[in-house]
C-alpha cells in the first residue's frame, strides 16, 4: 500500500423523506442561490420539497445548467453570485449541476485573474462559497468529493479541477428521486459508477486487500442492484443500494494508497467534447479498449476482477482476460448502453482529432503514464 | 437500508515516515499537552519523532494514561489543561490514550457541573479542546471516530460517551509502530477490530449489500493479514493492512443504515471493570456466547458470515451456525487469545454480579434490545 492522506468532511443525509432537512443544514442568515438543470426537479416534486424546507431564507434561482456543464453558462451564475452577494450555493440536481456549482463557488471568489485558469492551469482555489447539494441522480459521486468537470463550448474543451474548498458541506441523498428517472439516466449512472471503481482498481497490485475488496464490493452490488432498478423503478431498496454505491464509488475511500488509472475518463471526455455523447456512454466505449490494449500491464488485476466479480476461474490467462472484458461489455450492453464507436456515429476522423490533440498537449495518461497518442489510437481503433 | 446521517471529517495521514508531519498539522501558536501512556513511545522511537516535529511549539506532557483509562487520572490532566491554558491535545498512543484524551478535551471545557455527567448521564458535549493523534497500536478505531470509553476505579464502572466535538482533527497512522509491539497487543488489536465489525454486521438483514460486503472485506482481511503480522513483525504490508482494517472497522462507515448490536461490548466492559481483563479478550470470551444464545435471531447473518467469510456452504442450518461459531473461536484462539471465562479465573460469582448490575440499570442491550440479565446469564454460562 502507498502512503496516503484522506479527509472527507461531507455530511451525508441519506434516505426517504430526508430532503425536508435541507433548510436546517444551511447556515442561518444565508442568502442562497439555488442552482439546477433542465427542470426535472419541477416534475418530480424535488423543487417543491426543497423550497418548503428553505422558506425562511432569501433565495434566488439559477436554472439551465446543462449536462456537461458549460463554462459559458456557469460564468453567468458567477455574475449573479457577485452582484447579489450570495453566501450559499444549493445545488439541486445530478453530477453536472453539482460540478457546475463547484466551479461557480470557486470562480466567484477567485482573485487572481480569469477563473478559466482554475480549469486550464490548475490555479489554486484559495476560497469558495459554501455548497450544499440535493442529489437527484446517482452516478458521478460529485456529492461527496472535491472534483468538478466543466466544458468550454467555445474551444470544445472538457477539463477538470479538484479542491477540498468545493466539497459540499452536506449532501442529501433520497433514493426516491430515482423513481421518476428515465431508463437512460439510470443506466448511465450504473455505468458511470462502475467505471469510477474500475479506474481506481484495475491497475496493478500493491498489496491493498481492503481497497481491492471494497472496490469489488461496489462492483458486485452495482451488477446485482442496478438491473433491479431498471426493471422496477419503485424498488426502494435497490434504488438505495444503487445510490449509496455510486457515492462510495468516488468519494476517495477506495482510491487511497493505490495506483489510479483515469485513462478511460481522459479519452472519454474528448468524445463528449466533440460529439456530445453522454459521459457514462463514452466510458462504456473506451474502457474495453483500455483493458484490451493494456492487458499485459493490468493482467493481475483483470484476472482478479474476472475471478472475484465475474466468477471466471478457468482457462488460460488470455482466455480469462478476454472473458472478463466480454463480461464487462455484456453488462454495459445489458443495461442498454452500446459500447462501440459506430453505435454513436463516430468514425476514424475523430480518432485522428483526439490523438492530435493529445500529441499537442504532450502528456500521457494511465496508472503508468504510458498512454499517449499512439496507444490512444490503438484503444479507439479497438472500439470501431 | 435504514435512513442515516454520516460525517467523518478526521484527516488520516497514513504510511511509513508520516509521523514527521504531526507538527505541520497542528494550528500555529498552539500550546500543546502531549498525552501518552506507559512509556512504550520512548523505547520505540515515536516520542523522539513527535518531539522533533513539534519543536517550534510550547509543549507540556502528561503521561501515565492507563489501559482502560481511569477517570481519576484523566481529571488530573484536566487540571493541567485548565491551569496551563492548553489549546491543543496531542494523543500519542493506542486507543486508551486517545479515548482518555477525548475525555480530557471534553471535560476541560464542560461548563455544566461535574464532568462525570458526560459519561454517567450522557450530558451534551458542547465544546472540546482540539485533538490530534499519533496512533501506536491498531485496534480500537478511536483515531477516526467520536467515541471514548473511560473507567472509574472508585465505582468499578466502565462507561462510554460519543461526540463529534472530540473527533481528532487528524490522526497519523504509521504502520511501522507495529514492528515493536508484543504479540499480545497485536492479537488484542486483531480481535478488537474483528468484533467491532461483527457488532455492526451480525444482526439481521435489512438489504444493505454494500455495508455487508464492506464488513466481510474487513473480516477477511483481518483473518488473512493479522496472523502474518504475528509471524513476522517486520512485514510492512501486513502491518499496513492490519492498521487500515482496524481503523475502517470502527469509523462509522460500515455501520450506516444497518442495525447494530454492541451486546458483546456491554457485557465485556463489565469483565474488564471487575477483573481487569484486556478489552479485546473480554470480546473474545463473550461473542461466541452471544452468537450461540441469539442464534435464532441472528440466523441469516450468521449463515452469511459462515458462507462468505469462513467458506461454510454445507450442512443443516444448525450445523452451519455451530461451525461458524467454532471457526470464530478457533480464529481467536489461533492468535493466542483464550475464549472461556475459566481461562481468566472468572467464576459464576462474577456472572451473578454482572447480571445484578444490569438488573439495577434496568435497560437491555443488543440490536433488538432484548438482552437483559436473564439472557446475559445464559451467554456468560455458555462461556464457562
Amino acid at each position: 500500500m502507498y502512503n496516503f492522506e484522506y479527509q472527507n468532511p461531507v455530511k451525508i443525509i441519506f434516505g426517504k423523506g430526508e430532503i425536508s432537512k435541507v433548510g436546517m443544514n444551511i447556515p442561518e442568515g444565508s442568502k442562497i442561490l439555488l442552482t439546477y438543470g433542465g427542470g426535472s426537479i419541477f416534475s418530480n416534486g424535488v423543487y417543491n420539497q426543497v423550497k418548503a424546507s428553505i422558506k425562511d431564507f432569501e433565495v434566488l434561482e439559477f436554472g439551465g445548467i446543462e449536462p456537461n456543464p458549460h463554462y459559458e453558462t456557469l460564468m453567468k451564475a458567477v455574475e449573479v453570485v457577485k452582484k447579489e452577494n450570495i453566501t450559499f450555493l444549493l445545488a439541486v440536481g445530478g453530477g453536472s449541476v453539482i460540478d457546475g456549482t463547484k466551479f461557480i463557488a470557486a470562480a466567484a471568489l477567485f482573485k487572481k485573474g480569469d477563473p478559466w485558469q482554475i480549469l486550464a492551469k490548475n490555479a489554486l482555489v484559495e476560497d469558495a462559497i459554501p455548497i450544499g447539494s440535493v442529489l437527484t441522480l446517482p452516478a458521478t459521486g460529485s456529492e461527496m468529493n472535491s472534483g468538478s468537470v466543466v466544458t468550454r463550448i467555445e474551444t470544445t474543451e472538457k477539463l477538470a479541477f479538484m479542491s477540498p474548498k468545493v466539497m459540499p458541506m452536506f449532501s442529501i441523498l433520497d433514493p426516491e428521486v430515482i423513481f421518476s428517472l428515465p431508463d437512460k439516466q439510470v443506466a448511465n449512472g450504473i455505468v458511470d459508477a462502475f467505471v469510477h471503481v474500475i479506474e481506481q482498481y484495475l491497475t496493478f497490485p500493491v498489496n491493498s486487500p481492503i481497497q481491492d475488496r471494497f472496490a469489488e464490493s461496489i462492483l458486485t452490488t452495482l451488477i446485482e442492484e442496478g438491473p433491479k432498478v431498471l426493471v422496477n423503478r419503485n424498488d426502494y431498496d435497490a434504488a438505495a443500494n444503487l445510490m449509496w454505491s455510486a457515492t462510495l464509488a468516488l468519494n476517495g475511500l477506495i482510491g487511497v494508497g493505490v495506483p489510479q488509472d483515469w485513462a478511460t475518463h481522459m479519452i472519454g471526455h474528448e468524445l463528449t467534447a466533440y460529439h456530445g455523447i453522454d459521459h457514462a456512454r463514452t466510458l462504456a466505449i473506451v474502457l474495453p479498449g483500455v483493458m484490451h490494449i493494456k492487458r499485459e500491464q493490468k493482467k493481475d488485476k483483470i484476472l482478479q476482477l474476472g475471478e472475484r466479480v465475474w466468477g471466471i476461474t478457468k482457462g488460460t490467462t488470455d482466455e480469462r482476460i478476454d472473458l472478463t472484458i466480454q463480461k464487462t461489455v455484456e453488462f454495459f450492453e445489458s443495461v442498454g448502453i452500446p459500447t462501440r464507436l459506430p453505435d454513436y456515429g463516430v468514425t476514424t476522423e475523430t480518432i485522428d482529432t483526439i490523438c492530435n490533440r493529445f500529441r499537442k498537449r504532450g502528456y500521457k495518461v494511465g496508472e503508468k503514464a504510458n498512454i499517449g497518442p499512439v496507444e490512444m489510437r490503438l484503444i479507439l481503433e479497438d472500439r470501431l
